[in-house]
This record gives structure tokens, C-alpha cells and sequence, in this order.
């Protein structure tokens, strides 16, 4: 068991409607019990369909796993694929009708519709995972020596069946060999440069060692990837290869051990013993979100604002309405003032603010679209930064520069 | 020009590191010109395989997409395999060079690295589309009557290629077909029980017209597609079609122009002048980004406000610390006082106010994790709800939740 196919079935990725997140899930949670993902089919909902490409996906893998298709609604035809590609019927499953019922009844629904019931009707030969949150079962298929494994599309019910029943199930079935990564994280230094600078260390790297670039914003994540069957040593190596890094870019690198900013903000947070807070602007809540998406956030983070009316900005956080009116909302000055207004509201060590131009409108100063000043405010230091970011779609703006103002914080604190 | 395929390339997605969110955003784009994406193939970057998956997709479209594989690091392999595929040689063009050099003068970086040199070497035979935005170009090939476009993968750069060159290019090479999409947003009806109740009008749609169902937290989407070559009479097909619906489900209709609830809510709030803030605490900032996610929510958006931790809820918010005694953080009472306190410190029409358990860990005060409670006030009426949404991770919970509350506040202004 070393390869796995995906396939993702439906029209909805297909059309643009939605973005396919199961495969990320799915792709990390196997390659963390060594199972790598060798491709993705992204198919529609049609029966020829999905038997050539269930066909091609054995080819390449040893095992398959195939999301949506599974609704009660008529455009859904996998399960009837799946019979025909694996020479069997499609019949009741009493055990899987008996936990929609009591699925059914916990959440009120008393009255079992003929498409509900049909949701308990899987392919004779397959073994049935039930799932807990939604009305589609999973099923899995032998072939051969290989399996597969037929999900429904929704996320969150993807997740626990994923996680809680196919992973111990690979892994109490298989001897699988070991996986593990370590990310480093390097920013200041674009990737080619990067690239010249290391170039001997990677060569050099021991045969069961993989590097990938991984660039985030401005930050390049270094990805490396360690096999075998003893973790004790995987991890061994993977240290010491970092290690070696350091003579040569060690004033870059701000993580070794946490991938994500928010993490990485969130340990150092934690060390320092520091509490930060923030007053947004063009950002809408995104930073603070981001900063509130690493759990255990509520021991260091004390609070934000999103003073989006500018004449909040002055009333809340103390900004001078001359200050705004000399040098416009979208200044330098403001998110000066901002960030110490934040600062004294939430009585932090730390404070951030934004102002700036998300788009695609101009802002109402006439400030340039993807303009944004940021001011980091640490005890009783204030840090001004400006990004100019005009190709940036709106959402992308407000996540690209929250990603960039944490990393400018998390770079600020390695180094002092 | 009727069928595209899109071709993934590199580790990055494959091994769960990286959502592909090009893929979305090229198949809505090709979507609006008629061009239907029928497959995505999510491949690693190695030149046996991105030869076999050209082919695969030739097979399938008359246009090939493929991003990723172009950067300047040495696992990249796409320029290879694409002068093999095509019978070609790889050369130094010119104009790509010259692009590149004043490219990387703009950003400051006057030396040229021959790392950076060799993007300028593409297949001979190739049409190049300058790139913007980074320093990867964008390459057409022509395959008989077919064609493939090869772009880096860094979205913030396929985005304006796409945009600005590749479909205006298709738009003026091919004359296509028009395709124009509706969507009805229902809410209060699970998709089984409204597939039953909409299943004769679904069965007599015309032939041109493709209905699909997308169900987004409690939420239901219709999405119906007309394609055809007269845009208005496809836009008056899918009114009345539309129109149908309402004696069937019209209650439970909350938008059939806008698709986005951010955006559903700002028409709404736009059309009765209504202003809005925000208090959260358990969504940590995600419902004031969802909100101002939305172009034009100055308008009605004033503020918002993450108190984070409790005693700046008693302090900024007002709610009272006997309340928070009594019935702990998590808990009506304080969700219905924190709406109360917004509402007065940005002084607006409506207020929203979370408090809950995003976990994984416990809250303080021991209440489940997956627990919420939100108030909507709208002037002096406050609605209280509770969620509880046990198996979602924590960012899933975040955004399920600022989702569902928006869909909430929509319902209410819908019906009043």
C-alpha cells in the first residue's frame, strides 16, 4: 500500500462553484502514515466516466478513493458505477438502513423518504464504514490485492470518515513504512537565491531525503521529506540536515518545527510571554481571524477592531481627526495612531493595525487600489510598513497581507 | 473551442501542502465564455507523466490548461516535457528576455541570475503571453485544431493571465457559444425533502437548461445553466423558469441573482439602508471578513469588534460581570448583551454578537466544544440561536458558523 489515486466526482469543482478541499485533507492525512498520492482525477458525474477513470486510477495506485457523487439528488451516479465496474449488484443494506434510522431520528426526522432509503442501498460486495454526520454511507471495494474507498462530497463528513475509520483502518491492515516532513521556513531571500545559495547542501541530501520549494506570500517554506521504517532516525536526519542550514541562511529561517504562520506567531507568543491585539482596516477581520484560527490564540490574544467607518477610527482608538484630515485615512500617520489606540484599548504588549485600499473601488481619499500601511507596535516601539499589492484580488488582498504583517511580526521577534 | 482540460502540475498539491485554487478560478472564467471544463488532472512533476497526461487530455478537450512546473527551482520539469510532447526545441526567446530583464529592474534586482535566464528559454515553437507578475511566461502551443497554454502556478499570477490575456484571446479567436447562470438560494428545506417538492418542475425544464444542486452549510443553491447563442433569450428562459419556482418554495427563497450570502446581505442592507456591526468572540474576526469580503460594505458595514477576552467584553462591550457569573461566557445571556454593547459602540441598525467553543480544547467554563450562541439585533429586537457543530474543525467551525449567521440575518430581513 504506497499509492493512492484520488478521484473527485462531481460537476461542482468542475463548473467553478466550489473548491475541491477534500483532496488537501485527504492527501496529508495519507501521506502522514506513508501513503503518497501519485494523482487526482477531477471527473463529472457520469457513469462511463467514472469506470474509465476507476480503470485508469487502479492502473497507477494501489489504493482509490472517490469523493461526491453519493447525494440523493438525481445527478449523482457513482454508486451505479461502482457496481458495474466491479461486476456486482446494488442491494439494501440492512445494517446501513438501520443507522440512517437512528441518524434520521436524532435529528428530529421521523418520516424516512423513499430517496433517504435509497442512501442504504450499496453495491452487495462492498464493505460498509457508516457515516456519522451525513446520510451517505462509505463503501469499500476490494480489487485484487487493491481497495477503494467511495466517500460522499461534503467536507465535513469527509473529514471523520477519513480520519476516524479509513486511516486506523490502512493502518491496522498494512505494514506501512514511515513518513515525516519537517518545514523550514525562510522569508527575505527570493526563491531562486535561495535556490543558488543551498544548491550544494541539496545535492548532498541523504537518498530517502525529498526537497520541495514552497513559496507562501513572500515566505519560502523549505519542505523536507524523510521515508523509512525507523522514526527515531527519519528524525534524526531531518535535524541534522536543518541544522546544516543554518550557517548558511540561519538569519532567514523564523521556523524549523511549525509550517504555519499563525502557529509559528502562536509558540513564539507563548515563550516571550506576550499579548498582542489588532485594529484592521482594509484587512475586515481577516488578521484577526488568522491569528484566532490557532487554537490556544486566547492565551495571548487579548482582543481586535475593525473600526471600518472612519469616524470609528477616531472615536475608538483616539486616531486625531487632523491627522486624518493632513494625511487621508489610508496613511502612514493613521496607522500609527491606530496601533497605539489598539494598543491602549486592549492594554497589550503588542498591537498591529491596517489601513489600505482592498479594491476593486478606490478608496475614498483616492489612495492607489492594494495600497495598505501597516504599523507594528511592540511595548513602546511602533514599526511602520507599506505593501503596495495592486494585482491582488480583494479576498486574496486581505490574506496576503495579514500572512505578510504576522510574518513581520514573528521576523521582528526572532531577532531581538 | 467547446471542452477544456486542465492539467495540475507539482508536488505541492498533491501532497496536501497546497489548495488549488487555480483550477476554480480558470474553470469560472472559461465557464463565462461557453467553455466547459470536462476534466482536471492533478499530476507530479515528472516528464513521462505530463507527456501521457497531454495526450490523455487531448483526447478529452480541444483546449489544454496547464499550471505549475514553470518556477526556477529544480524540481520543474513542465518546458521539457512540453517541447518533447510537442516535437520541439527549447530556445532563448528574445522578447521573453528582454520582458524579464525590465521585470526584475522594476522590483530592483538589476543582476540576472542564469536561474533567471533560463525562463526566458521556451519551446520554439511556442506563442508566448508575457507574465505580469512574476517571471515564469505563459506559453501557447497549437496541436492541429487543438491548443494548450502552459502558466506558472502561483494563483496572484494565473489570475491576470487568465483574465486579461488568455480569455480575450479565446473570446477573439473562436466564436463561442453563450452560457448564462442562475442561482436560487434556499434555506429551511434539507435537499431531499426540496428535490421532492421541485422534481416535476426539474423534469420539464427546457433541454438547454442543466440544474444542478450545491448544497453550502444549511443552505441549498440551485444553479441552473442555460447555454444557447442568444444571451437575452437564455436570460428571459431562466426568469421564467425561476419564477416557477416560487409558488413551489417561495418562502424559503432568499436570493435567485446574487450566489454569495455576503453579497445577498449587502443588497439587502443597501436596499433598506440598513448599517452593521459585528462582536465576536468564538468566530474571532471570520463573520467582519466575510462581511467586508463584499466590495462596497463600507456602505453599511461600520464596525466590528473581537473581544476576545472576557473582561474586554465587560469593559468595551458592557456586558455585565454578574451576567458572565451567572451563566458563564458561553452562554445566551452574554451573546445577547454583547449585541446590545455593539450596537451602542458602533451605534447601528443591526448587531451581531458570537460566543462559543471553536476548539479542539475545552472552553474556560467547561461548555462543549462545537457550542455557539448568537444574537441578531435589529434595532430594539434581539433574536437569540444556538448552534452546535461538534465535528468541525476549528477554521471549518469559524466559517460554517459566520456562513449560517449571515444566512440568518438574510432570512430575517427577507421576511420582515
Amino acid at each position: 500500500m504506497e499509492n493512492a489515486v484520488l478521484i473527485t466526482i462531481g460537476d461542482e469543482i468542475l463548473s467553478g462553484n466550489t473548491i475541491d478541499t477534500n483532496s488537501n485533507f485527504i492527501a496529508t492525512e495519507l501521506k502522514n502514515i506513508g501513503i503518497k498520492v501519485s494523482q487526482i482525477f477531477t471527473i463529472s458525474d457520469e457513469i462511463e466516466t467514472i469506470k474509465d477513470t476507476l480503470h485508469a486510477a487502479f492502473e497507477i495506485g494501489d489504493l482509490v478513493i472517490t469523493t461526491g457523487g453519493l447525494g440523493p439528488t438525481r445527478d449523482d451516479k457513482t454508486k451505479k458505477a461502482l457496481a458495474d465496474f466491479f461486476n456486482d449488484e446494488i442491494a439494501l443494506d440492512e445494517p446501513t438502513f438501520e443507522h440512517l434510522k437512528k441518524y434520521m431520528e436524532k435529528r428530529g426526522r421521523l418520516e424516512i423518504l423513499e430517496r433517504n432509503r435509497e442512501q442504504a442501498f450499496v453495491p452487495a460486495k462492498s464493505t460498509v464504514f457508516q457515516n456519522q454526520y451525513g446520510t451517505a454511507p462509505c463503501m469499500m471495494m476490494k480489487y485484487g490485492d487493491k481497495l477503494s474507498f467511495s466517500l460522499p462530497g461534503v467536507p465535513y463528513e469527509v473529514k471523520p470518515l477519513i480520519k476516524d475509520q479509513i486511516i486506523p483502518y490502512l493502518k491496522n491492515t498494512f505494514s506501512l513504512q514511515y513518513i515525516t516532513t519537517r518545514i523550514v521556513s525562510v522569508v527575505g531571500i527570493p526563491e531562486s537565491i535561495l535556490a543558488d545559495i543551498i544548491e550544494d547542501w541539496e545535492l548532498s541530501l541523504p537518498e530517502n531525503l525529498a526537497l520541495s520549494y514552497l513559496p507562501v506570500g513572500t515566505r519560502v517554506k523549505l519542505r523536507l521529506t524523510a521515508s523509512g521504517h525507523d522514526e527515531n532516525i527519519l528524525n534524526r536526519q531531518l535535524e541534522e540536515e536543518i541544522q546544516k542550514l543554518f550557517p548558511l541562511v540561519g538569519e532567514n529561517i523564523i521556523a524549523t518545527t511549525e509550517d504555519k504562520i499563525e502557529k509559528i506567531l502562536g509558540e513564539l507568543l507563548g515563550e516571550k510571554k506576550l499579548t498582542l491585539s489588532t485594529a484592521e482596516s482594509c484587512t475586515g477581520g481577516e488578521l484577526a481571524k488568522m491569528i484566532t484560527s490557532n487554537s490556544g490564540s486566547s492565551k495571548y490574544f487579548i482582543g481586535g477592531i475593525v473600526p471600518y467607518a472612519t469616524e470609528k477610527k477616531v472615536e475608538i482608538l483616539k486616531v486625531s481627526q487632523s491627522t486624518v484630515d493632513e494625511f487621508t485615512v489610508v496613511s502612514e500617520q493613521v496607522a500609527e495612531e491606530m496601533a497605539k489606540g489598539c494598543q491602549r484599548l486592549f492594554d497589550t504588549d503588542i498591537s498591529i493595525s491596517t489601513t489600505g485600499v482592498a479594491g476593486p473601488g478606490k478608496g475614498e481619499d483616492g489612495k492607489d487600489v492594494g495600497t495598505v500601511f501597516y504599523t507594528i507596535r511592540i511595548h513602546d516601539q511602533a514599526q511602520n510598513f507599506k505593501l503596495y499589492m495592486p494585482h491582488l484580488e480583494r479576498l486574496d488582498f486581505m490574506n496576503f497581507v495579514s500572512q505578510k504583517i504576522i510574518q513581520d511580526l514573528v521576523s521582528l521577534l526572532v531577532n531581538n
